[in-house]
This record gives C-alpha cells, structure tokens and sequence, in this order.
C-alpha cells in the first residue's frame, strides 16, 4: 500500500479508537510538531491524545500494522527538536496521562503517569515533607524527562534523572509492555533496562509510567547570590568548591548578560555581575557550616558578600528567575531563535573550557549569555538568531560545533542535559566512535522498522 | 568442523599468540572454573591470561573465528556460578591487567585496567586524601565488580558500581572495542551504554578498562558498634534512620550467630547479640551531630550504648571483620558449602521480609547466620550444606526459592549485589517478566552466536 494510503488508514483506525482525542487540525498538528529550541516544526499526521498504558498499546499496534512513525510527545519543551515528525506519523501526546499512582512516604519514592509535570508532583508531595529534586528550566513531563535524560539546578547534589529513575514502564514498538525495574534501592538482577530507557528519547519505545526517588526536605535550607569580578573566579571558587567536597546542593553560575535578562523579565535587582546562585541543604548546623566554608573558598577568588534569601519566598522568587533564564534571554532578542549550548567536561577543564567558549563568541561577534550548573562542569550559552539571517544562522551553528569540538577534546560531552534530539545526531559518531555501533544494534533489536521517532539519536 | 577439532584449533592458535600464558593444566583449568559459592565447577578448555586489550581483542577473533565461547575471570569471587564454564570454551583471565593507567585527582576519577582489585586501588590511592568506596566482601577486581553490579557496605551512602562507574572499556563479541563514555560526570547524549554493560556479567562483551569516580577522605569518620535485644529492633531502627534522612555512610546487621562466628574468626569480642556496625562521614560536627541523631533512634529500639572505634587501626579491624564475615560463617560449618541468599525490598518492607525469614529458617531446621546491608533494604543468609547429602541441598535451595518469592512479591528483587549468573536464571522471569524479552533481544543483538559466558543470566 503507498505509505499516503497507509497512513489515512492509520489515522481512521485512531480515529474509531480515539474519537475526538485523535486530532489532525492543523493548528495541534504545528503545535506538536516543534520544541522550544529554533529546529524548524516539522507536524506529525495527526495528534493521539492517550490516557492509559493500554490505550498507548492500542495506538502503538495501529501504527506498527501501518508502518506508520511514532513520536511521544510530553510539553514540548525538549530543546534539539525532539519532538519533530521528520519521517510525519502520529504524536503520542501523554499530557493527558497526569496521575500520581502511589506515593510511599516511607520508602522514598512514587509512581506517575508520564504526563504529570515536575511541579504538580512537587505541588502534590507538598504536605508529605518530601520533595522530587530534578528541575529544568521548563516545568516538564517526568516522561519526558525521564526520556531526555534531563537535570537541572539539584543535579550536583541529588544527581539527574539517570540516577533518579527508580523504573520505567514503556510501551514497545510491537505493543509489548514491559515495566523496567522493581522499586529495590539495589539489584544486580539482568541487563540495567531503566538506564537504557532513560536518555533515548523515545527512540526504543514509550514512557508511560515512571517511578523515582524522592527525598526528605532539608531540615534547613539556605540560598545566596554571591558576587565576582568575572566569570574565571566565579567558575575556579566552584570547581575549588567541588574539589574540596562541599556538598551543595545547588551552585549556578549567571554571567552579567544573564543577570540584565533576569533582572528585566522577573522584576529583580541584582547587580549586574558574574554572580553564583547557592543553595545549602542540611541541618541547621550543616548548613551554617556549608555556607562558611564557601564564603572561605569565594572570598579567595574576590566574591562579594552573600545576599542570603532566607524567607522560603525570596528563595522561590531567586530559583523561578533561574529557572526562567532561557525565556529571559530570549526576551532580550526579540524576534530571535533560541539555539542554547549544552556542553559538559570534567571540572578540572571547566575554567579553560568557559574562558576559550568567551574568546570565541567575541572573536565570531556573537552576543550570546553564558549560564551554567557550573558544579556538574555544564554550562549553557544562549545563541539567538533571526531564522531569515542565513550568515548569522551559519555563524552560531559552527561557533556551536567549535564548542563541542572543544568539550569532546577536553573528554566531555556534547550534551550534557538537552540529549541529542536531531540537533546533534551528527556530533554522536565524534563523540562515541565504535560505541555508536552498539547503540544502532540495540535500536535495531527493539525496533527493527525504525518507527519509534525516527531521525533522532542515530541513523539507522 | 566437529567441536573438539574447533577447540583444538582455537587453542593452537592462541598459543602461538599468548605462549606460556595459555595455559590447559588441569588445576589451572579447574581454578577457573569454580568461584566462591556452592556451584559445582565447570572447567573451561583452556586458560587466556591476557594481558591488554588488544590481546583481550585477539583472543576473542580466535575465538569467535573458532565459534568458541569466552568467559572472562577476574578474581573468582562471584557467588552464583558466574565464571563456569558452562559450554567449555576460553576463560580470558585479567587479573595480570592490573595497572592503575590514570588518576585524575581534581576531578575525583580514576581508570584502571580491568583486573586491578578494590584493594591495590585503594593503597596506590593512599596519599592523594581520595578513595574508592565500593567494598564487596571479597578483594574484587574492578572490572569484575562491574561486569556483577556489585556494592558492599558504603552503597547506602556511596551507591552500587552502577552509579560509580564512569565508564567502561568493552571488547565485543565481533573483537570491536567501544569505550562506553567519556569524562564528564553528566551526559544526556545517546544511549548510556555504561550502564547497559554494568551487570552484564561477560554476556556482552569482556570489560577490559574501568573509570570509576573517586571521593574525598572525609575530614572525620567515626565508626561504631550498637547491640540490641533482637533482629527486629536493630532492622527498625535502621528503617527510621534511613527515612529519617540521616546521611549514615555504612549501617550493616551482623546477627548473634553472625557475631560468633566472626568472634572466632577474626579474634574479636564482640557481644554476642544482633548487632549495627555504624560508619559515620563528614566534618567534625557533622559525624557529631549524625552519631547523636543516631543514638536517639537506637535507644528508641532498645538499642544499647556505642562501642566507638575511634582509631584508625581498630576501625580496620572492625571492617576487616566484617568484610570476611561469609569466610567467619563458613568457617563455622567446616566441610559444608556455602549458597548465600541476596535479595533486596524496599526498606518499608525489611523488617517484615526479615522476620518471615527467620520464622521460615526455624520453621526449615535451617541453622544459617543472617547479615546485611540494611540501609539499602539487602540482606544475606548464609545457607550450607554438605553437597552428598541431596535432602539438606534441596531444603536450602527450597528455602532460597521461598525467600526469593517473598522479596518480589514484596516488590524486591531476587539479588540486591552478587548477580544471577547461573543459580539465579530461573528466577528471572519471574522478576522482570516481558522484560526478559528486551534483554534477550539486546543480547542477541549484541553477541549473536551466543559466545560471550553462555548460559548466565538468560538463556537464549
């Protein structure tokens, strides 16, 4: 049958399961069809609203049986085109799939839907004193952040979603369900099938449920902003932070540029200079002491004085204008595309990496912020560029692949957050060599006809 | 070819590669054929000490070229059978790979060879102020630890091999060699094929390299004993230590029987009664704070005073012990064989999955010491028997079924850390069910003539 044909059968089949939840409006199609980075929108066929594993199931089997292509699809807030329809299919959409199955208190950890966002389950855990760590900038879907392998601002102390996941249940590309792992701390029971899920990108199947770990709110928590002359001794205090064993939770470098964007789109004053964002999580004790030592360690490399947001409110005020920097600076171009960088190298490198990535961006006459969770050695610049400006549009694409070229010569990654998307495909094989191999016949074992959002990751 | 003539040829031709260095001796054959548990030996044809890898690379093209199965030998000390040889074949033994080929002190890594063991690592460490945390019982090889996904007492703090490992040399079944990833310590880009290989156990290929993530000595560490009246009361008070969020950096059960039988073997005086071996990490004041939390959660359960080890040296003496406690118990049974159980429950669920057990040890006419890994919700019972006599062999392993089934139904898993080799593989599907599947499908993706230890975790 022509694939045209194929298709339209497809999205009759969805249609008769589905009902109204199976759109082909041009409008939910666009929408579907693009992230929040500046990869052009590519729509799916039509959108499937599903509600339940056993639905997944339903519309994976229709689009198995058609060959049709399957892209999951959680906020959209994926940054390397995730969630484009290179090769058109169907979009999964599992927003509506926003339960919270069980929460044990007493182990640590709960079970939700692939649709439900880092913020509702915060919302709901609220009154329970535990609290779900993983934080990017978006408020995504633990699905989705479970796909991308996602982090954020508590990585440097709680880990990323790598080390979050407790187990996954996903949807296969010939129906089958299977659920990853038990809710053990431990095993050393067979093949780690939840850290081979996590971080593919819906490339091996579909997240439906996802079970993590949850952690005991700090009996005391304090943040701070704290001051440099420039970026270099703002980024060498945290890798001597780091070094030295000082668990804090969170320690964010916001260079001038970013501290002007923030200030302006989330009503603040800060001063505008390279400033850290800390917070220290512990008792009150532990806190205290945290917060001595690394005043010893900023105060070596010329930090200001802590500007302490101790209310919970002034904190939550400081962490939303971080989490919102990449609006932040987007506004600050108006008309722009955002295409952010995602490098990671070892943090011994991260002072030479930063330093090189600065010369580079005057010497392109690229005006672009630089923000970064400096305590995990990654950091983001935000290039922006009009999507009709051809020349500038090559400029911020090969500063970018000099940046990665220069992550990978220092032994980093080319992403350390964002995933590959179809943004990177083509820095896997610099990055990974023979390894990439490997990965093709693992994607090829669980998907032989490469309908699990295709054109992501890897060539097959 | 007839199989013999296929070996034979195999085995001419790795000695014109490796000379003295393959050996067929009988006793050397017969070594390698047997780990640490009850599982008869199985003795491969011949023995490949290798010695880099590209060695490691040639030995498995003979092989593969010869369609002569590989299993790769460390240090021996698996406990389900993980080094026989089940279909004959090649043992790669690594233990004369053993260099330490990088330490990267300011970003807390190191990379070895595969067949350096926790020990060297740990000595050749001694005046950088770093360490490596995970300490099975046995003086393992790194690459053996993470072909087993193995802990030890640091997990609850430190995490398993799973989350220590940065990255892996591999040699694949076709003599490609992939590294599994690069320094940085976050990555989202591809498939994280580190992980896929930890817990592998040789089926997919042969680590040869290991990169590992080291920590900084803590400024203080204190280590203590605690008694209570019974096993109930030392679980509970692990339980609420864990939920309280206390940061306990080792929190092991030793049993009374436990306690004699280490008693005798290591020369101690321990009171005979159940028993927490404590280690406490962090600044002066913390480890201060923490023991005191600490000592009100005891007491609560009856728990007695603290017996301190503040010396470095009776420290190592207490560890020490406790490291060679399935040596202790065994000792207490001469000429009986040893089947330590390994599963792992949430830790909701301990203190309940441990009482069923105790009644059921009673209830079998089992006499078999009980110790654990609390804090991760693992435990052991150290099962022996003598191996002529087929009525106590059957009790023991009818008594490991039951409990087995109990930790799952209790959401657990079948092993927390020694891995399923070949003693566990029956009990796999009924952990992962239609998962099974996705390994198999990796598996054969990945050594498709079935090559790579046959016959350990799945069968194909």
């Amino acid at each position: 049958m022509a694939e045209a044909a194929r298709k339209a059968d497809a999205i009759n089949a969805l249609q008769a399961l589905l009902g109204e939840r199976l759109s082909t409006s041009a409008a939910v199609r666009e929408q579907h069809g693009r992230d929040e980075s500046y990869h052009p929108a590519q729509a799916p066929d039509a959108v499937a609203f599903a509600r339940s594993t056993e639905e997944v199931v339903a519309i994976v089997n229709i689009c198995a049986d058609h060959g049709v292509p399957l892209i999951p699809f959680g906020t959209g807030t994926s940054l390397e085109g995730h969630v484009a329809a290179v090769a058109g299919g169907v979009c999964v959409d599992l927003s509506g799939m926003d339960r919270i199955l069980k929460v044990n208190a007493e182990d640590c950890d709960c079970v939700v839907q692939a649709g439900v966002t880092r913020k509702t389950l915060n919302e709901y855990l609220r009154d329970t004193g535990l609290f779900f760590p993983i934080d990017p900038g978006a408020d995504a879907s633990l699905g989705g952040m479970a796909a991308t392998g996602a982090s954020g601002t508590n990585a440097v102390r709680y880990g990323a979603m790598r080390e979050n996941v407790l187990g996954l249940t996903v949807v296969l590309a010939d129906g089958r369900v299977v659920r990853t792992s038990r809710r053990a701390r431990k095993t050393s029971s067979g093949y780690d099938l939840t850290r081979l899920f996590v971080g593919s990108e819906g490339t091996l199947g579909i997240i439906t449920e996802v079970a993590v770990r949850l952690y005991g709110i700090p009996e005391a928590i304090s943040a701070a902003t704290c001051g440099f002359p420039d970026v270099a001794s703002a980024v060498n205090a945290t890798i001597l932070t780091i070094q030295s064993g000082l668990p804090v939770a969170r320690i964010e470098l916001i260079d001038a540029k970013s501290i002007a964007g923030i200030n302006a789109y989330s009503k603040l004053d800060l001063v505008e200079q390279p400033t850290l964002f800390l917070e220290f999580h512990g008792t009150e004790d532990g806190v205290r002491e945290q917060a001595e030592r690394f005043g010893d360690i900023a105060a070596e490399f010329g930090g200001g004085g802590f500007d302490w947001a101790t209310r919970p409110e002034d904190r939550n005020r400081l962490w939303e204008a971080r989490h919102t920097a990449y609006y932040a600076a987007l506004a600050m171009y108006p008309g722009k595309k955002g295409m952010p960088t995602d490098v990671c190298v070892p943090i011994s490198r991260l002072a030479e990496c930063i330093e090189q990535t600065q010369r580079d961006l005057v010497e392109s006459g690229i005006d672009a912020p630089i923000i970064g969770h400096v305590g995990d050695g990654n950091f983001h610049t935000l290039l922006t560029f009009d999507p009709g400006d051809a020349e500038e549009v090559a400029r911020c694409k090969a500063f970018n692949e000099r940046l990665i070229l220069r992550a990978l010569a220092m032994d980093g990654t080319c992403t350390g957050e964002h995933g590959i998307g179809m943004g990177k495909m083509r820095f896997l094989d610099a990055e990974h060599g023979e390894a990439v191999g490997v990965m093709r016949a693992v994607k090829l074992a669980l998907d032989p006809n490469n309908l699990m959002n295709p054109g992501k990751i890897l060539r097959v």
